[in-house]
């Protein structure tokens, strides 16, 4: 799975809302109420990264979950890196 | 902590939408839109236990919960048996 | 997918140590150290339930997780049963 | 409660193997067989964390759970901050 160029990333960015790419990772945050629910989401996305056998670089604090996705081994962006962050924002909710 | 008088029960279970008592046990039973839903509640619903120290005896079947509290130590519904319920109804929202 | 015949059942379950079939589902009762450690067993299960998009029916009380897995939808065993039961063997470990 | 002292830090750390202080906060990481291994050890720490209604800062990427633990309010290490780290470790085993 190549890595995808700069204006197919531009594209698919269209359709993911709240997510930037930073330092050439697709990057999102989100705060919840407080830890356990952000503690029950990043369950969520866990089942999801491992289904999707592509697992998010993150981390936690309290309330808050900073998401970073990139293909380490492709080096780039792929549409996997895209499925997972389709599948967080579908955890997130409308 | 004593169990509590069967008048005590009935006027907590005012405060308790979606609970039970079913054989001697607080009963509710919830379903979610898939497993992953069902299971990041199980995950909110297991922080919130450990804190009280107050552990419920619990099933899932897909998005299926069902959960039932009692102190067995006790042989009956206690305050935090109460305290349990309460805090699953503050996760699962208004 | 098929139900696995009775044969081919019982061939199966040589090589899964602490399976029995109950009532026609795989089963299989854990005890661990206390409620967190049995929990996050149970986390690691729904990883692997969600992967293999065969879930488990289930229940917890304590530290003590009780699954059944049947295939609901063939009304018996399938080989996606016993890859879900495998999965169960390889998180608790040898 | 209040930060505890050089003197103090220093002394309790002779008992908490596998941590450091690192920019002022006790820092320790750990390498998992797999994802799903380190998710598990994530929710049992984070079920510790709640129970001690003290959190940690930390990330995970893939196999790998890095984790730092400060009392944000107090500006420094406090006992709770020593108590969580002990938690972790009794999680991790000996």
């Amino acid at each position: 799975m190549a890595p995808l160029s700069e204006d197919e990333v531009a594209s698919r960015l269209v359709d993911l809302p709240g997510w930037a790419v930073v330092d050439g990772r697709l990057h999102r945050e989100v705060r919840f109420r407080d830890f356990p629910e952000a503690f029950a989401f990043m369950a969520q996305v866990a089942m999801a990264a491992e289904k999707l056998d592509h697992h998010p670089d993150w981390s936690n604090s309290w309330n808050r979950v900073v998401i970073d996705v990139v293909s380490h081994d492709q080096g780039g962006l792929t549409s996997r890196c895209f499925e997972l962050a389709a599948a967080v924002n579908r955890i997130l909710g409308p």
